[in-house]
Parts: structure tokens; C-alpha cells; sequence
């Protein structure tokens, strides 16, 4: 060949497209698996996306119609740029978002227009001067606001808004009457802009966040419910016997994610806030006792991640002692989880128990039956530091009972407050009693036994 | 008098007005109250408020005398939004709302430009619905890709500006030459805007917010240590003397804030990434290793929650039971204490250990002493409920060495990876053998037990 050093290009850009569609292939397909998970676990991702398109095609249909319209010059991007930054995922953000843009324009227009007009009366640089003394301070005190925790929750867009457009209004230097008109038109525009976007975002499969909140409660509560009914079978078989078998103990790991749930629920509740009823939603809904019930859910979470460091730790009981509370223990724990079974599902489906909830005078029933075995002491002579375990186990799940009880009465305020249907139950829950222990404190301080036959 | 009606209008009106400054004095108080609070907790907010006033007086400077700039017609404008929304409280969250502004219009405008030429090909109609179309695609695939966790984690206002610069520019009814001029024009302005707020965010009173991040891994190991060092005075000390004291325990609740500090720290590494070198902190620095020594510090966190329900429990041991397992049990939580508070100064001094903590062997050996007296039951024949809490905090605190320890470990594991500066100690620490009983556990399980002389 004449030309070895052309034949070494050819040969490397050869192999470099040779191995380019492997690359970019395994990428394109991870990607691609990546947003099939994501639509798979929320389609609403889909249609929102599909939202958003619809959304600015109107807008951009509806700008190359401008002439057509009174009223709507250049100003018209104002629209377009409006639906894209107003959009969001749920109704109450892209309600409190267009709310905020639309007062935000108004207030600051008028007061930037005001300002201007004040201005032109000091001659040409009394003018600059005091244009931007009113936009340093107007600014920064806003700037400023934005940090109080209360005003940042609810209008700290529209205070963004009120800087941008207050800036823009009194920068400006178009005439007085040319300036009022523009600020017209900009606004109009903008709750055009704003109104599409909300119309859109509640009339195609509206997200609704006050749903979503109302869910994400009722499934954290439910992860606890799976947590104690799985607890019970967890800590008492899994040493029996030995033999490995391989179970799916995630259930009992959902509650993990309740421990970080702070954060989401808060930004939830600011932005239901803003959404009109819907479903059995009515205006004003108590969004403030969701919080209530979430951190008494994660209260109990922390429990339950206690619990799992006794279960985890070197020190473990022997089984033969820890039998000896494994009856109570499991009653204790499982009627943990039927109480919050019965209220998560109370919340899910809206509706108001009749009476207390049966589980929860279960639950208090085997744990006084779990103290009064732990009075006896049980392990009489065992090596203390064998024991720990099961006695941490057993003194948590004593204290957790009062934890759900919370929880319950909680979920009772917020059927009352939000006035959830009631629906008479033909067969109460019958009350445990089988086999329990009840001991009931004399005056004295020693105790009287009741023993119920079974 | 003639007219009653109107003297009740004047009563109501003098009335109303007579009140209206106290109410609205209270307000004004309540409020300039709370800024002074803001301002005093933390200036850098005050100041942070003075950069965005002057920033935006800067540019409608700029704007004024815009005449006499090259190449920048009306889309001035452009350069005060950039600057009103691209500027934020941190350097990080400048910076990357800037470069993802820059980034996101010059991909998003060549985008945009290079559909309209293509469109102007397809005849008048033609045009628009190719337009039309894709900008459906694009608005719809882009906002989609928003939902994807690690995009929306560094991206997402990029994302949303590519939407945005793309509609605009795709929508604009200019000819191919104007089109092209005014989105040059338009991207010098924003990446004239999103410098000025990049240059003043870091050139006055820059606020780090990857030291923001150390400072708070660090302050919430501190609060950690606080409990430790105060834990064995609280538990063992208030029922000795029952006389009323009031003693601020607030160092004793400080580790809640900890608790859902998960979402603070992702928050902040994830900005922290766009620093670029500042004092101490390198490029590259390991931000990565700040979210796992976050993790740690919670799950540290959550056994003392569960160390605060047994102290809080109603299942009180007595006194003369407790006092047996005192002296290990505050061994183990002082010494703890003294770890977290050795490892929280050398992350806030950024200063590397020269071996290892020698407080989480000592640690160690007050857990292994701990171990040993209960092994030795000291509280043979005792009621079994009175004494599961005392064993519930012993067994905690033996469990939480071994979180302690991997918190060390870890901010070990940052010294190296970020290079702390490296101090040699005269002085080593001495290890903690005053009274201490160490067993040595033989092969045939029972232990050998050597007692050290004080």
C-alpha cells in the first residue's frame, strides 16, 4: 500500500464504528429500561409528559394566530414561556405556581409602574436614581422575605415573580402610555399562559397531590401493619429451625422508608393546600392532621427500628427462654398490626369506625399479660446478658402499644375532622381473650390474677 | 345633633382607626421581630438579600445604557430574568442554575434554529404542523426525562430551559436571518446575566454550601456526642435526688434534628458538586462520603430515640437495682461522647487522627465490662419488668459502640479521601483502665476473668 499511515486512520475509524453501536447500544437499552420502569411504576409520568406537550403546542398554535388578537403584541412569549414554567406534575403545584404568577404580575406591575410614573417627574437622572433605589430595596426586601419559613411554603415563587416583574416594569423605558399598555398585555398574556396550564393539568387525568398524600399516610401505616404481623413469625421461628430457607423478608424492610418521610409529607401538604374539593375531598380538608398522623408514624418507625437492632445484635436469646414470652409477643405484635391494618384501611377507603378500634384493647390486653409472664420472671437463674434481648424485644413491644393507640386516635380526629362516611359493621371484632392473662393491681400493689378459661 | 347615622359612622370610623395602629402595630412588631431573629441566626441571609438588590441595579444599569452595547437590542431583558432567577443563596445553586441556563439555551437555540430551517422548507402549512409536531416531541420527551432521578438531581432547570429556549425559538415567526441573530443575541445576554450572578454570588460574601455541608455532618456528630456526654448524668442521677431542679436539657434533644436530616444532605451534595475549589476544599473533594457518614450519624441517631423510650418508658427501675450496672453504663456513654466529639473536631478542623480513636477502645472495653456484670446477673431474683429497662439501656449501649465505631471509621475514611492535614500529638490519649474488669472468653465458654488494680 502507498500509504501505511492512511491504512492505520482507516483501520482505527473501522474499529471505532464497529464497537460505537455496542456502546451507545447497551446505553440506549439501559436508558430505555430505566423509563420503562419509571412508566410501569407511574404512568401518570406518561400522561404528564404528553400534557406538556399538548400544552405548549395550544400556545404555540394560539401565537401564530396572534394578529387575529386584541391586545396581545409581541408579548405573546409571555405566554409560552408561562405554560412551560407553570406546568407541574400535580394540580396543587401547578395551581399555587399559576395563583402566584398571576398575583405576583399584577401586584408588582402596578406598583413598577407606579414607581415609574413617581420617577419621571425628577428629570432624566433623578430618574435612574430613583428607579434603582426602589429596585434594590424592592428586591432585597423580597429576597429577604423569602426566608421567613411560612412565606417560603406557600409564595416563594410568587415572590421570585414579584422581583422579576417589578425589575422589568420600572427598568423599562418605553413612555407612560406605552408602558401601561405593555403592562397590560404582559399580564393578560401571563394568566392566559396560566390559565391554560391549570385547565389542562385538572381536565387530562388531573394529579391530584391531596390523594397522593392521602395514600402515601395510608401506606406508610400499612408498612408498619406488615412490619408487626411479620414480627411475630420473624423473631420466634426463624432460629427453630435451622434449616435455610430462603424467605422474602422484604416486608418486613418497608418501614424504612417511613423514616425519611418527613420532608415529602410537608411539601405535600403545602401544595394540597392549594387544590378546590375533589372526590371526597372537600374544601378545606384537615391536611394539617396528615402530618399529625405522619409523625406519629414515624415515631413508631423509630421503634420499630430499635426492635430490629435488638433482632439484629450479637446477643441473641436462646430459644428455649425465648419461648416462654413467644405467645404474648406475638399477640402483642400482631394485633399491632391489625390495628393499623384496620386504620390504614380506614383512611384508604374514607371511613369512620364505629367505635374504638377492638385491636387496640387487643394489643393492651397481651401486653399487661406480657408483664404480669415478665413479673414471674420467666428466666429465673438464666445468664442476664442472654436475656437482654428478649427482654428489650418484649419491653418495646409493650411501649409500641401506646404508639399505635396514638396513631388510632389520630386517624379518628382526622375521620371526624374530614367527616369520613360511616358504615355499621354487622360483626364486631370479636375481643381477644383466648388464653390471656389480665392482671389487675390491688391496692396493696400486689397483684390479683384473672385467668380466662379457654 | 342632626344627623345620628352619620354620627355612628364617625364613631365606628374614629373607633376603627383608633385601633387599626395597634393591631397593625402588634403585626409589624411580630414580624420585624421574626427578621431580626432570621437576620441574627444567620447574616449571610441579610447580605445574600443586598447582593440580589445590587446585582439587578447592575444589570438595569447595563440595560440603560444598553444603546451603546453591540449586538444587544431589546433582549436586554433577558439579562435581568437571568439574573433574578439564576441567583440563588450558595455559590453551588448559582453556579448550577447558571451553567445549566448557558448550556440549556445554545443546545435548545441550535436545536430550535436548525427545526426552523428545516420547516421553512415544508411550505406555509407544512411549517406549522412540523413545528408544531416537534415541539410536542421534544416538550413531551424532555419532560419525561425531568422525572428521571439522577437527571433531576443535577439537570432539571436545564431541562426545563431547554423546553423553554426550544419553543420559543421553534414558535418565533421571524425570517431565517433575523431568527438566528436574535437567538445569538439572546444567548449572550443570558450568559452575560448568568455571569454577573455567578461573579457577585461569588466575589461578595460567598456562601459555600459544600462548607455549609461539612459544617453540618460535623455539628450533627457534636449532637450526638452531647447526648452521650450528658446521657449517663441524666439517667442515673435524676431519681437519686428527688429535689425539683431545673436543668436545661435541651443538649439532650438535640440529636432530633438529626433524625430527618436525610433530604437537607442529598440536597446539598448534590450542589455542592458544582463548587468549584474553595478554602480547604478541593476539586473533587468526596462529597459522596459526606451522605455516608449522614447515614451512619441517623442510624446512630435512631438507637438514641430508642434509648430516650426506655428513659421515658413508665417501667422505671429503682434506684438500688440501677446503681449496679452505673459505672460501665456511663463509661460506655461518656466515653462514646468523647469519640463522637474527638471525630466531630477533626471534621471540623479538617484535621487527619494519627491512629486509631483511642476513646472507641476504651468504648469497647467499658461495653466488654458491661457485658460481664451482666453475665454475673447483679440482679438476681429481682422483679424481671423492673429491671427490663435498666437491661434495655445496657444492651442499647452496648449495641451503639458498634455504630460509634463505624462513624469513626468512616470520618477516617474522609480524612484520607479529602487529605486532612495530618498533626502529630505529644500527648497520646490514655486508654481507660481505672476499674476496669475485661473478660477473656476460654474455649470452653465460660470466662477467665482478669480484674486490673486502680
Amino acid at each position: 500500500m502507498a500509504f501505511p499511515g492512511l491504512e492505520y486512520m482507516i483501520t482505527s475509524c473501522v474499529l471505532f464504528l464497529r464497537e460505537l453501536p455496542k456502546t451507545s447500544w447497551a446505553k440506549i437499552v439501559k436508558v430505555a429500561k430505566m423509563a420503562r420502569k419509571l412508566a410501569q411504576d407511574d404512568p401518570r409520568k406518561v400522561f404528564h409528559s404528553f400534557k406538556v406537550g399538548l400544552a405548549i403546542v395550544l400556545v404555540s398554535i394560539f401565537y401564530n394566530f396572534r394578529p387575529s388578537f386584541y391586545g396581545f403584541g409581541d408579548n405573546t412569549t409571555w405566554a409560552v414561556i408561562t405554560v412551560v414554567v407553570v406546568m407541574e406534575f400535580s394540580v396543587g403545584a401547578t395551581l399555587g405556581k399559576g395563583l402566584n404568577r398571576m398575583l405576583a404580575t399584577l401586584l408588582a406591575g402596578s406598583l413598577g409602574v407606579a414607581t415609574h410614573r413617581v420617577a419621571t417627574l425628577c428629570g432624566e437622572k433623578g430618574q435612574i436614581v430613583l428607579i434603582s433605589l426602589s429596585i434594590f430595596v424592592a428586591a432585597g426586601t423580597v429576597t429577604f422575605m423569602r426566608f421567613f419559613p411560612e412565606m417560603k411554603a406557600r409564595y416563594d415563587y410568587g415572590m421570585l415573580i414579584f422581583i422579576l416583574t417589578f425589575s422589568l416594569v420600572s427598568v423599562t423605558g418605553y413612555g407612560e402610555n406605552e408602558l401601561l399598555e405593555e403592562a397590560c398585555e404582559r399580564l393578560l398574556t401571563i394568566i392566559f399562559g396560566s390559565i391554560l396550564a391549570i385547565t389542562i393539568c385538572i381536565c387530562i387525568c388531573p394529579v391530584w397531590i391531596g390523594k397522593d398524600l392521602h395514600n402515601l399516610v395510608s401506606s406508610n401505616i400499612e408498612k408498619l401493619a406488615q412490619f408487626f404481623q411479620g414480627f411475630g413469625d420473624d423473631y420466634f421461628d426463624d432460629s427453630k429451625n435451622n434449616t435455610v430457607v430462603v424467605v422474602d423478608k422484604s416486608f418486613l424492610q418497608g418501614y424504612k422508608s417511613v423514616l425519611n418521610s418527613k420532608t415529602t409529607e410537608e411539601n405535600m401538604a403545602n401544595l394540597a393546600r392549594w387544590e378546590p374539593c375533589h372526590g371526597n375531598f372537600k374544601f378545606g380538608h384537615p391536611w394539617k392532621q396528615y402530618l399529625k398522623i405522619g409523625a406519629l408514624t414515624r415515631a413508631c418507625a423509630y421503634k420499630i427500628e430499635a426492635l430490629n437492632v435488638y433482632t439484629n445484635s450479637e446477643q441473641t436469646t436462646p430459644n428455649e427462654l425465648r419461648i416462654k414470652i413467644q405467645e404474648s409477643c406475638r399477640n402483642v405484635s400482631s394485633e399491632c398490626g391489625k390495628a393499623l391494618k384496620e386504620s390504614s384501611l380506614s383512611v384508604r377507603n374514607m371511613i369512620m369506625s364505629t367505635g374504638p378500634n377492638p385491636h387496640v384493647a387487643n394489643a393492651k390486653n397481651a401486653a399487661e399479660s406480657l408483664k404480669f409472664i415478665l413479673r414471674t420472671n420467666p428466666w429465673e437463674g438464666a445468664d442476664l446478658l442472654q436475656i437482654t434481648q428478649a427482654a428489650g424485644v418484649a419491653s418495646l413491644l409493650i411501649d409500641v402499644v401506646g404508639s399505635i393507640e396514638k396513631i388510632c386516635q389520630a386517624i379518628d380526629e382526622l375521620a371526624s375532622l374530614a367527616k369520613f362516611k360511616k358504615i355499621e359493621t354487622t360483626e364486631p371484632t370479636q375481643l381477644l381473650h383466648r388464653g390471656m392473662v389480665q392482671p389487675i393491681p390491688r391496692d396493696d400493689g400486689s397483684d390479683h390474677v384473672i385467668t380466662m378459661a379457654e
